[in-house]
């Protein structure tokens, strides 16, 4: 393993900060994920990944805007990367999974903030991601009212910050909207790349993540199978990873993950001892390094095998049609797809329960946990309707409203435990 | 007093519950109105008007339905009520200024959910709101997260509800799309009443709320005196009856009492003693009966001079062009007019600081008091950078967050009293 320290260095990273956080991360992932059973062998590649997510990940990089290429980090799934890519830059999720330098993201933050927020802060202000501190332009988006009035606060950490607005209604006036922000992003990224945006590469560029995409749908169809080939938690990590890695190359490594299952799945072949309870988590996205509840979850018994969610299906069961005739057309098309997006600050949101409920019959789910962080309003408040309709069609929920400390872990894993015996009797 | 309570009982009203809660509120108006010292006669026709809230304005608003017309009630300043006036209806705010009934609204809100919000939902649960019980429809507004969703959760209760789209940036787009909700308004209103919207309607009852705005910009400026003529107490409670009163009815007594106040401030007669500390409030609005915070304040010894709120001079500040040559282009300007308003679910915001300290200055306010409900996002993450920036500007600043119960009145006096000689310092 090559020393990072003088890329960490030159990056303006804590180093003493970083290695500890390091170490941190990779003590969770031995617990979490190297100590799993019978995992997949194509998992050895995401294990490579992870191992070298601040290292060779941050180099290739550094190489690419060492060509000319431009780094673009963004926080959430509206951001299209089929325009970053079009425009050959690189897109990359950034850090919001985990605790980090709170003193100091307490301090211009209110306390009532979730913690994804606030692990954006924290990694800033911590310097502990060479992701952010690799980008040449940051993008938000009007989400949610904390990412919205976050952004305001961010912009004086990170001057080179472009925020997309969305609509709040999947509306004709919403659609224009986002269609009118998905076009002055395009020419964000002209105006930052010296570039222009050609059909050609755009479409080329709207294949590469419905490739990408597709992959991640057949990983997840893959879940059907009683017994799950993969855990709920690989599952997670391949999204995670997702975020970061280059979309040809995870591509590659998911189909090969899937040639596997596949197999395992033909053989009878289970991760897991068989009858284990088979649960759908809904709700907020959990961001990399966050793996506590589904931790929980399967070592206390349970099997993972679907994620309502944006690290997960949100972001992936729709494609993006590849025959635009015109930049215009295609924007459009992309405008149309990300609108689909079930994500709780639209009102309403019917389709979200549905998908919910339609996996959880397809991959024979026994219950759902529907999952919210603290203060995030938008999740906290379906949550109530999502659990009260789930029970009502016979589908068994369980509410989990948490942050990313450890402190209620102990009271989750009651909660989980009581939970999974219900599914049993 | 006639006995309303046959009314009442016809609104479906829960008469134990509502008769305690006028108890309480009868009770507190007492204390912190009445008891003042040195009122201006002007506020005789307002103490009538709130001694007769649930009663007369009720009757009135019945007599009104059974001419024919519709009673719309709303929650918030972005409802343009004229166009319910030129459609003959009845604009009505609707209560969301008290705790009540918070058993039954913890079991459909989370517990994260600010008192505004939760009393919308109180009073409804509760039976003690004869206003919604009047309305032929409900009109809700997309502005903070917590309000948007809490609507998808109230039209279990009130199948009647119409909830109108709101930008979260002040773009073009956002301008075209608050457009397109405004005429979905009017045709939703049209069709309630079974009338069609036409220009000499709209423009007059354009007129009559700039005439209602105007006379509350004359009593905000006449606060600038020094001794101030009125207390902040009994200007705020002018701001929360603007919500429920008939508008000309209204507009004639702020008149009468703004005559009577330039009387005062002619003869240099303030309402306190001189000296007092004067402050503007400036964060979230509060309404009717919420007047805790105010009441620390000038219990404590201070005077307010403003409020930066939209119950208050958010709501006023903007009169509407009233030379519209098509329902159309009046409705444009209604847009204009509207979108103006300084809501912290804007992104940025930055007129909301420049006018709180605009009016500072003008009013001679010695300082400002931020604030912000616990669990109202917008506010809250507004109130560091403007507390901060006031702070920068020599402008002594205090932020309270806090809710509707009494449990941190004392804390809060503290606070204030520590502030009040800091400024005397």
């Amino acid at each position: 393993m090559s020393d990072y320290h003088p890329m960490w260095k030159s990056l303006g990273l804590d180093l003493a900060a970083h290695d500890a956080m390091l170490q941190s991360v990779g003590q969770a992932y031995q617990e979490t994920f190297l100590s799993q059973p019978n995992r997949p062998e194509g998992m050895k590649y995401f294990d490579f990944v992870i191992s070298e997510v601040h290292g060779l990940r941050i180099k290739e990089l550094l190489d690419a805007k060492a060509q000319g290429r431009k780094v673009i980090g963004s926080y959430c799934t509206f951001v299209p990367e089929e325009l970053i890519l079009a425009l050959d830059g690189v897109s990359v999720g950034l850090c919001t999974g985990g605790d980090f330098a709170l003193d100091l993201v307490d301090q211009v933050l209110p306390r009532n903030t979730c913690s994804l927020i606030k692990s954006a802060f924290g990694f800033k202000l911590g310097k502990v991601c060479p992701y952010i501190e690799s980008c040449d332009l940051v993008v938000g988006e009007n989400t949610c009212d904390g990412k919205k009035k976050a952004y305001e606060i961010m912009r004086r950490f990170i001057p080179n910050l472009h925020v997309i607005d969305l609509p709040q209604v999947k509306s004709e006036a919403g659609k224009g909207l986002l269609l009118a922000e998905y076009k002055r992003f395009a020419a964000k990224l002209e105006e930052l790349t010296g570039r222009k945006l050609e059909l050609g590469k755009l479409k080329a560029a709207i294949v590469t993540v419905n490739a990408k995409r597709a992959a991640l749908k057949r990983l997840a169809a893959l879940r059907q199978a009683d017994p799950a080939p993969i855990s709920g938690l690989d599952a997670l990590l391949v999204s995670q990873v997702s975020f970061y890695d280059d979309p040809v190359r995870f591509t590659g490594a998911v189909s090969a993950l899937c040639d596997e299952l596949e197999k395992r799945v033909a053989a009878g072949q289970g991760v897991f001892a068989p009858k284990r309870p088979r649960l759908v988590i809904s709700g907020c996205p959990m961001a990399f390094p966050n793996w506590k509840l589904p931790a929980i979850l399967e070592s206390s018994g349970a099997v993972i095998v679907g994620e309502e969610s944006c690290v997960g299906e949100r972001s992936t069961r729709w494609l993006t049609p590849e025959n635009g005739n015109s930049v215009d057309e295609a924007i459009a098309q992309l405008v149309d797809r990300y609108l689909q997006i079930e994500c709780a600050v639209f009102t309403p949101n019917p389709t979200r329960i549905e998908y919910a409920e339609q996996i959880t019959r397809e991959r024979k789910a026994d219950g759902v946990v529907h999952y919210s962080l603290q203060f995030c309003q938008p999740y906290q408040m379906e949550a109530g309707p999502v659990v009260e309709q789930l029970e009502k069609d016979s589908i068994p929920a369980l509410r989990i409203d948490t942050d990313y400390s450890r402190e209620d872990e102990g009271q989750i894993r009651t909660r989980v435990e009581a939970f999974l015996e219900r599914l049993h009797a």
